[in-house]
This record gives structure tokens, sequence and C-alpha cells, in this order.
């Protein structure tokens, strides 16, 4: 495996990905550890454009690498362990860094393509959540994610981390004003349901058939009125009343379960 | 209210609570926020040693705290921002801190007083999945969570934090070695259900009736073969395979949702 030294000029643009701003401004992002990098390079969503390893990464990851990318061309570059503890936001860097596409998908794909399942996220700002529900929702089939105006960047580093390389396998639509969600559901023929602290059904009464999007919002607050409004379901996850609220990841976890096209 | 200044020996005896040594050698953990604070003057698991506020603290949360120390007598120090900050683990201090004595429970209560569920966990080495499989399980009415030798310390000030408050209504068991857990499953009549990757039942079969003891191990290694062979019964969340797991609060959400004992 070729690989070229990383020089001081390319690692300052690359430590600046850590800023929102400079994401948007390279349409780039980061991800770590031979998991995102095996994913980045099986998936298509987001063009990996290249692969920054440590110069003391282990023999079996080189190795492992080295195979990997027998049948591609992606330029490597090395660098000590030093540049990439600079570059990783881990505790322990993996010492593999893959830089990526950040390619955002739409909403608007032929009727014939619409998947049965569409998670909407409105205000969320917990990293480790939005990574968790990545996570959760392709393990169950759902690849398709909506997020409101006002959530986190899905592209951080910390969301990518929790999404445990998973991010590469779903297609994510930034910015997607309520409105314009109402519409799309309208015209496309998907129910929207929504999650209630009460009065709403239980999660096991949801429909399993057709077309859903399931719209999750921020443990604190909840979902806007205008989304509860507009919402043609209301679900509540039964609880005992001894804890105050359920994690956001969790909520998603049990309402995905049970809306599951999976067998 | 009335509040002593909080000495530079005091806090420095404070900070030290950040390390496991210095939690187990005192006895005591440190939980932050209104939230916590208010679940730890109404929980009499934890016994609350003292408060301690930011000079800073807004209006209102020292108006909240003066009626809940109405009718309780419990020492308030106060200190400045910057010490506050010092003792908090979070990027922004909340401006209150408890300080209570770290209990821990037991399996061998009377076997009228045994709950009918329990999780036991073995080898979890992340602060926000434990903290929030507290949280969850307290949602389901699970108030007890015992704790395998290797698992991460439950008064680590970030599992305390993603616990959300729930660590006070919760009865922690640490340490508990497999051997010990088997007899007392079968002398307390408990089902031992164990999470599988592939070949269990699906989550939806599991019984409702009875006492479960629900198995839960780290994402990675998962559980240990010993735990998997005296396991009553495994149980397989059923995936699309497209992740290549399921991150470990969200397993935990849905069993814990599908052996509920609540409404």
């Amino acid at each position: 495996m070729d690989t070229e030294p990383l020089s001081l000029n390319h690692k300052r643009r690359l430590r600046k990905l850590r800023l929102k701003k400079y994401r948007e401004r390279e349409g780039l992002f980061l991800a770590e550890g031979r998991n995102a990098c095996r994913e980045a390079l099986r998936g298509d969503r987001y063009p990996l454009r290249e692969i920054i390893i440590s110069r003391d990464l282990p023999d079996n990851d080189r190795e492992w690498l080295s195979r990997e990318l027998s049948s591609r061309t992606v330029p490597v570059y090395s660098c000590s362990r030093a540049d990439i503890n600079e570059l990783s936001s881990e505790e322990h860097a993996r010492g593999i860094l893959v830089v990526c596409k950040s390619v955002d998908s739409s909403l608007d794909t032929p009727n014939n393509d619409q998947p049965d399942r569409i998670v909407y996220l409105e205000g969320i700002s917990d990293a480790g959540n939005l990574g968790t529900i990545m996570r959760t929702s392709l393990w169950f089939g759902v690849n398709r994610i909506a997020l409101g105006p006002s959530c986190i960047d899905p592209y951080n580093t910390k969301v990518i981390r929790a999404s445990a390389g998973t991010i590469f396998g779903v297609s994510l639509i930034r910015d997607v004003a309520a409105e314009k969600l109402f519409s799309f559901a309208e015209t496309q023929g998907y129910d929207l349901v929504a999650t209630s602290p009460r009065g709403g059904i239980p999660p096991a009464e949801l429909k399993k058939e057709g077309r859903i999007v399931l719209l999750l919002g921020e443990e604190s607050r909840g979902l806007s009125s205008e989304l509860m409004e507009h919402a043609h379901t209301l679900v509540t996850v039964p609880g005992s009343g001894a804890a105050e609220s359920l994690n956001l990841a969790a909520a998603a976890a049990i309402l995905l379960y049970e809306t599951r096209t999976v067998p």
C-alpha cells in the first residue's frame, strides 16, 4: 500500500473539519476507525476522498487496509501518532481516519423509490442520541433520516462516532422544514407518527403496513405543537411513572422496533 | 437558606470524588443539576450529605432549593462559579452539586420483597450506556440493577449524568459474580434471559409473568459463554442485517419494553 506523508497544510485543513463552518465550506467530514473505514469503502453515499493512517498502525490493520484497497484507488496519507491524535476527537485515537464528501440526499425521489419508513428529527442537539438513532434505524432497515432546521450537524464527529459506522448506510436530508415535510407526506402518502408524553396509542398498536414517518423531538421540549397538530397518529411509550422521561434514543429504539418491516 | 462558604480543603476533597479510588475510600459520589438534587432529596437509597451551589445560581433555582429545604436539614455550601466549574464534569456546569453516600444494595432481600424484574450487566464499560440503562429500567419500573465484577463504576459522574437523576430511584448491587447470580436465580425462582446475536426467540415471545433477570453484555463482546450457558432463555432482537450491531442501551430498551410489567 503506497502512502504519502501528510503535509502540515493538509493536516491543518483536516483539523478544521472539526468545526461545522469548515465542514460546510469544504463539503467534507471525518470518520474514525476501521469500522468506519470499511463502511466508507463499501458504501457510495458519501464518496471516500482520502484515508489518513498513523505510522504506528498495527500490522493487522495495515494488512486489512491493503487488501481493501487492492481493487480501489484512494489516496492514503501517513502521519505520526501525535498528528493522528490531533486530528482525532477520541480519547484513544484509533489510527485510521477517513475523509468523505458530505452528500445530502433529497426527499424528492420518484414515488416508487420511496422507502416505507423515514425518521424525522426535530431540534435534536445531542450528538450521542443522533448517532445512536442512525444506528438503530439502520438496524431495523430504515435508511433515510430527515432533520429539521434546528438539529445538530449530522456530520459532527461525535455523531459519526456514535453511529458506529452506520452513517455510511443512511441517507441524510438536512434542513427539512415542517411545511416541506407536511406537503411531502401528503403527496407521497405517508402517515406522520408523533411521540407524545401522554394520550397516544401504545407502540404495539402502530400500523406495520404502509408508509410512515416517525417524528422524534428533543427529550426536554418534545415535538413542536406544529408537528403534533399535523401528526396522523400520536404514540405514547408506556411507563411506570418512576422516571420523568425516557432517553430519546431509547424511545426511538422502541418505536423503530414496533414499526419494523423486517421479520 | 443558610449557606456556608466552601473551604479550599473541602473543595479539594470533593474534586477527588471524580476518581473511583476516592469515591470508594469516602463512600461518596457527586451528582449535578436540579433534577439530580430533587431526586436525591426525595429518595432514600443514597443519603444526601451536602449540597454545593454556585454563588451566581439563578434566583429561581435558589428559591426552588429553599423551598425544598424548608422541611429538611442538609448543609449547603456556596462557592464561586470558577469553583463549581472545577468540580463539575460538564461543559456547562449547572450550579448545583449534591454529595451523596454510595450505598450498595444486596440481592439477598427476603423472598417476598424480591421484584419481578432485575437487570444484570456484564462487562459494561460505556458510561452513557450504563446511565441510559438505569433511566430506561426505571421508566419501565425496574429498580434493581446488578453489575458483574468487570463493569464500570456506576457512581462515575458520567454514568450519573446519563442516568438523568434516575440513579436515585435505582438500587445498585456491585460485584455480583456469575456464580452468585446463578445460585440467587435458582433459589429465588428467576429465569435468566440472555441476549444473543442470533438463534434466540423474538423479544415479543418473552414471558411477561414471573421473575426475570435480563442479562446484558458489552456490545462488542456480548455475554460470556458462562452466562450464555446458564441462561434459561435466549432472545434475539430482529434486524435487517444492514447494521452490524445495535447499541446496547437501545437493545436494553426493547427488552425492558417487551418484559415490562406496567400496563
